[in-house]
């Protein structure tokens, strides 16, 4: 299971009943969070999570909104004696970016390990997060990201006895080991059945609708997806300021086939976005157009 | 009139029902705010105030918990398209660390002011503000912040009229002016009765219990002081991290003579501050344990 949270749905500035936008996911005891703007640490606490279990941070990009809750957030780590080390990803300027933030955190008892890229897309593996970033179109490079959860086949008891491998050794080649026994080697894929279906989640804030969207999140589980605005008027201005209308993210959601999709990253200015609801439902029907604290179990498929 | 207001109540972190500790004044168009931690801009929203006003931002110190919401405030003044430049007053290292602050919000629309100081007290003026900050004693180095506005004294026609003042001059008198007409030198102290009784309000946090807060907290219509904990035997834990009982907050508004006392700057443990009115009530009577918001309109003596 996963289980995936919009901490906040506010593009731009905090407001008072709109947090900015925040994504973090929980699995296997470890979370993932991408962005954290002013007040996420506060989103956090109102969904009743703590801070401790975020291993790993994504940054779409520096734009004021979506990192300056991090000094914030880890001196809150840093109270809660955190030993563990943060692992911070993002594109190039990570590591300069955070570091001026830190200005007033500078000392922390957990070390940070920064993995900055450059490329048009960039893959990490972290807790059994498959974390893959693609570059989309903003006014600073900035990327989306999927997070993938997969699933290893199924142990098929019948092929590892026709194989002959010793009962043993059963368990740990179905936990991914590869064991030595008596000069004979064995390997996990001697005794799993093929893949099954994982989970897939993707998240993409302030960018035109590119084709790199569509592509990156083809067959997601869920898709998150800034909404700016609901009024198809806007488009100008979305279009001038590197954003996306709703009805251009749920046209990227049909083309991609993604399962559900969730919209985030609401203009101050757009104070019921739900009233948009039907509008986009004609275009892309599973959709939510979520509040703050929103959130998922994203299930694996039974068999 | 001064209007006061006390935006958030807290220490530390920003607790989604507690704003971090901040303080806004209102006087003749012009806002002063003392400190701005993450969450401060939408403390300032939930109170129906607009960012623009705020003129002057005086710092006490640069922990995070009190700094780390000015680049979003910022931003925000930014996008709401302030041109007036922004006075920001704080010790030593103020352009250091919010230039370092400022990575995530390097482009604005106006300007920024710094007025930096390194001695033990420095005085301002801005827009009818008298800004006093003293030092006082924390872990690092830390100011309080007295804030009063003069009222002139009442005009005195009869001495005018004695004095032979012309009559067409005593308008620009009256209103501070100096004023030469045939050769003679006409100065606003020949029309005007003593000085009369400003306001005052006192602001500290971060701080153990110095006589320097007595001394110039001393004849205050309000004094705002930290009060991390209310329960005595968190004594020697304050006196650890630098801080203050709400009793030793109590016994310094009570020496110093001040007419109202307000406390801020819970720590996040503290979640009923209230249920210690009593205890402190019995030591310095008119206080007010105050939740987020809270504000009170000075009004000058009638006389």
């Amino acid at each position: 299971m996963l289980e995936v949270c919009l901490l906040g749905t506010g593009g731009m500035m905090p407001l008072p009943f709109r947090y900015l936008t925040s994504l973090i996911t929980r699995y296997n005891g470890s979370s993932l969070m991408i962005d954290c703007g002013e007040g996420t640490q506060m989103a956090l606490r109102k969904k009743g999570y703590s801070s401790n279990p975020v291993d790993v941070i994504c940054f779409t990009h520096y734009h004021g909104d979506h990192i300056s809750g991090l000094p914030g957030l880890l001196l809150t780590m840093g109270n809660a004696e955190r030993k563990e080390d943060l692992i911070l990803i993002g594109p190039k300027g990570l590591e300069r970016v955070v570091n001026a933030l830190r200005v007033v955190a500078p000392e922390l008892p957990f070390k940070i390990v920064f993995r900055e890229f450059t490329e048009a897309s960039a893959d990490f593996e972290v807790n059994g997060y498959k974390i893959h970033a693609f570059k989309v179109q903003h006014g600073v490079p900035c990327y989306g990201y999927t997070i993938s959860i997969d699933r290893a086949g199924r142990f098929d008891a019948q092929r590892a006895k026709e194989a002959g491998i010793p009962l043993k050794l059963w368990n740990r080649l179905q936990h991914g080991e590869t064991v030595t026994e008596e000069g004979v080697t064995y390997t996990p894929d001697m005794v799993m059945g093929p893949d099954r279906k994982g989970l897939k989640v993707t998240y993409v804030t302030d960018s035109r609708p590119v084709d790199a969207i569509v592509e990156n999140a083809a067959g997601s589980d869920l898709m998150i997806c800034e909404g700016m605005y609901g009024e198809p008027d806007k488009l100008s201005r979305v279009k001038e300021h590197k954003h996306m209308l709703m009805q251009e993210g749920a046209e990227l959601a049909k083309r991609a086939g993604v399962r559900e999709l969730w919209f985030t990253h609401y203009s101050p200015a757009m104070t019921h976005p739900e009233q948009h609801r039907d509008d986009i439902a004609a275009i892309f029907e599973n959709c939510v157009i979520p509040k703050d604290g929103h959130s998922v179990d994203l299930m694996f498929e039974e068999e």
